[in-house]
């Protein structure tokens, strides 16, 4: 049979089991959104889109794509930076996107969980958990439009991880189509449970390679009811990093976010908003934001300050502000959004989402900056993140003037060597991001040789044909 | 070659890798602790028992096994309660013992991480945490014979789960020996990495099936400078449900431990140690013990006494006293552990760690109340735990004067009843104790179909020769 044959056989049988807005060809308009990835940076081609409404149907397709031999790729929001659900083979591949798939299925206050199709946008899920006075904390910048399953085949990250963990952490039940279109049922709420192999550790983070995710069961948490935010101005990552310390004691693990900017940053916010304007008097090299989450019943106001005066005691501080309102707190978190809109508008440039240990943050940005400096002259970096996590957002714009192939060609090689400097500190190049398309050859490159092995086994023990999502995570 | 020579052989080959202490015949007295599990219901075999110093020690052990088709029983201290450790092959297994490698191997006090070999017991790195101000939170009553690479291989519970999570939880990185013999490195102290599959959390759970864990990065947290306890007393289960949400909410999910106490167990803490007297005038369906820890900077307190006040408002809450010392404190917590020590001086029992959601607790506790009236007479159950967790031992003592193997013959049908309770209600049989050999038929019979298809090609990529830990987890 003719490859033409065998596409056209199998679009016959998806526009069987599905209803017809289900299925859109690979060559339709409508196909484009969902081949395009949201950096824009690609346009990938597939045979198909699939929307199923049911997790039935989900199991149907799969069963048709073992037997016309077609690569499956998972898509949820499509909001990835690393090129995960971008395929280009317009033969061989159909896109399957849960965002049909998208009722919040239960909630349990008992039980502080929620039970949900993969489909459901992030966002729905906080509003909901929001409407029953509770908090799903997992917050992103794409959390009005990807979906929990994304997030989860991503083990996505966030400003929150500090102090609810990352996706994986979030995560109790899981419910997934395995490769041969059988359904693996572990939609459990149970927050004690050590029978054994934890099958959906696997899937977290497996980026649609091992099976299609369909429900997830997620932790809720008490909404806090006061928020505190403080903007802060240090004399070194050194000390910002030592301050976290004595915050995450003296806060006695309640803070939600600590933020660091490094100063060269500002003037990004401020091509991002002109209006933006630090609340700090001084010109401080790091600027902090923090915030804290409590219960109405314990003071957070005083935590703050108390953490503020001990940390001006010790040295660690040169300046700080708390705000008096939520529009002010509002107005802190806008430098940071600011200066990530100023990047864009600088357009083309080189951007990691890297994570160290903590303690090895200082030195982290440190070298980054010389390697910068040294090896490529008239590049501005600039730095900042995620830093009680370890993770820093360490980026580079381009000279001015350089045309946007030049970059292209440069931003490999500018990686590499922000990304040796991670390595020697046992770090990781993808902190939240993920590895996809864009970055498999490193990660591929970094793993050492039992962990390939090791990988291989996996692979093949849930997916023996190679068809979920061939050519992310691993080379085809 | 004899079965005989090929362990002549293989021990000769075990003395010449590893020093004279390091090598106990199987036969020998000194094995006789690590062949008997803590229970001691088992006495296992092994042709030997070996105790390597290092992680090329370990490796050497796991070529040479290979090369003799021995097979592999990892070894912590030894205190499962499942038999997860006791083999019965006297010609074809060896015990692995971690226990010489011990070693702490650093603290990092801005990462709040601590690094140890897989020997250490799980005290010294409680007091290790402790000693930098730090707290290490895993607690359970083994701890000071417990290894945390048992810990680790277990997913080990305990009293902390509710505010700091399983093991699972508390694990950063891994290093494991592979069944081929070589060294898997996962010692990586981040917080933030979610490049693809995460190798570890199939370790951890893997009950010595997979690998033999020899290195541990666990994560560390501030150490709470205030502790308050509160003795309460509650109408029902479903109350005490109630109140630990309300407990969630208004105390920012500072709770360290939320236990509860039917009262029938009341009389078997009195059995432990005749002076034991609960803090509360009336006569209470449901006793609990509520902890919360905070920094200094808090007002526990406070926190605890706004929570008793809206309790009893809300009708949730019949009696309640807050420690005003340490001394009574730790008289509160003596309840608990007079009634696990009653339980051990009526000699043979049925245990159990079942685990439910929080809402489905009291209906739990109500209908394996009813089965045990209705099909065993005379027999007493008792119900108690971490019901924060939604993880009760719900355990059932036999009639006074009921001989031991009679008890014996009864545990598997008594055990059956209220798990069949249990499965239909979508809980776990082991909430904190595993698998191991005691309860494999029973995993073996309520995993899926798709889930005894995963378990088998997980356990071939990792073990291809089946050399580790036969009869625990799964069928030889």
């Amino acid at each position: 049979m003719s490859a033409e044959q065998r596409v056209a056989d199998a679009l016959d049988a998806f526009r069987h089991s599905l209803d017809n807005s289900g299925v859109i060809d690979g060559n339709a308009p409508d196909a484009v959104r969902y081949l395009h990835d949201w950096t824009g940076d690609y346009l990938g081609a597939a045979c198909a889109v699939l929307r199923p409404k049911s997790v039935d149907e989900v199991q149907q397709i799969v069963r048709i794509c073992s037997k016309y031999r077609l690569a499956i790729i998972p898509q949820g929001g499509n909001t990835g930076l690393v090129s995960g659900t971008v395929g280009n083979d317009a033969q061989g591949t159909i896109v399957l996107s849960l965002e049909r798939l998208n009722r919040i299925r239960s909630i349990d206050p008992t039980n502080f969980t929620m039970r949900a199709d993969a489909g459901v946008v992030l966002q729905s899920m906080k509003d909901a958990a929001e409407n029953e006075d509770m908090l799903f904390p997992l917050a992103l910048g794409a959390q009005g439009s990807c979906q929990i399953g994304g997030n989860v085949a991503t083990n996505a990250g966030g400003i929150n991880v500090l102090r609810y963990g990352m996706t994986r952490d979030l995560v109790l039940g899981l419910e997934a189509v395995l490769p041969d279109g059988s359904l693996w049922q572990g939609m459990t709420g149970l927050r004690k449970d050590n029978r054994g192999y934890d099958f959906k550790q696997l899937l977290i983070g497996s980026e649609g390679s091992l099976g299609i995710i369909t429900g997830v069961e997620v932790k809720l948490f008490p909404r806090p009811a006061n928020v505190e935010t403080a903007y802060l101005g240090a004399e070194s990552f050194e000390s910002a990093m030592r301050l976290f310390g004595m915050a995450r004691r003296i806060c006695s693990d309640l803070l939600t976010a600590f933020e660091v900017i490094g100063s060269e940053c500002i003037a990004m916010a401020k091509l991002g908003n002109p209006d933006t304007r630090p609340p700090l008097e001084g010109d401080w090299p790091v600027h902090i934001i923090m915030e804290l989450g409590c219960s109405a019943a314990i003071d957070g106001r005083v935590l703050i300050e108390t953490l503020l005066a001990e940390a001006f005691e010790a040295g660690l501080l040169g300046d700080g502000t708390i705000a008096q309102s939520r529009a002010q707190a509002r107005a802190f978190w806008a430098i940071r959004e600011d200066l990530v809109e100023g990047q864009a508008k600088r357009g083309r440039h080189v951007r990691t989402d890297l994570s160290v240990r903590l303690s090895d943050v200082p030195r982290m940005i440190d070298s980054c900056r010389q390697a910068i400096a040294s090896d490529w002259p008239g590049w501005q970096p600039l730095a900042y993140g995620h830093a009680g996590d370890g993770n820093i957002h360490f980026n580079v714009l381009p000279p001015h003037d350089m045309p946007t192939e030049e970059i292209a060609a440069a931003t490999p090689r500018v990686l590499a060597s922000l990304y040796d400097i991670v390595r020697d500190l046992g770090g990781s190049f993808s902190a939240e991001h993920g590895v996809g398309r864009s970055r498999r050859d490193v990660y591929w490159d970094w793993l050492t040789p039992e962990s390939r092995q090791l990988m291989k086994a996996i692979k093949s023990a849930f997916d023996p044909q190679g068809m979920m999502n061939p050519g992310g995570l691993m080379p085809d």
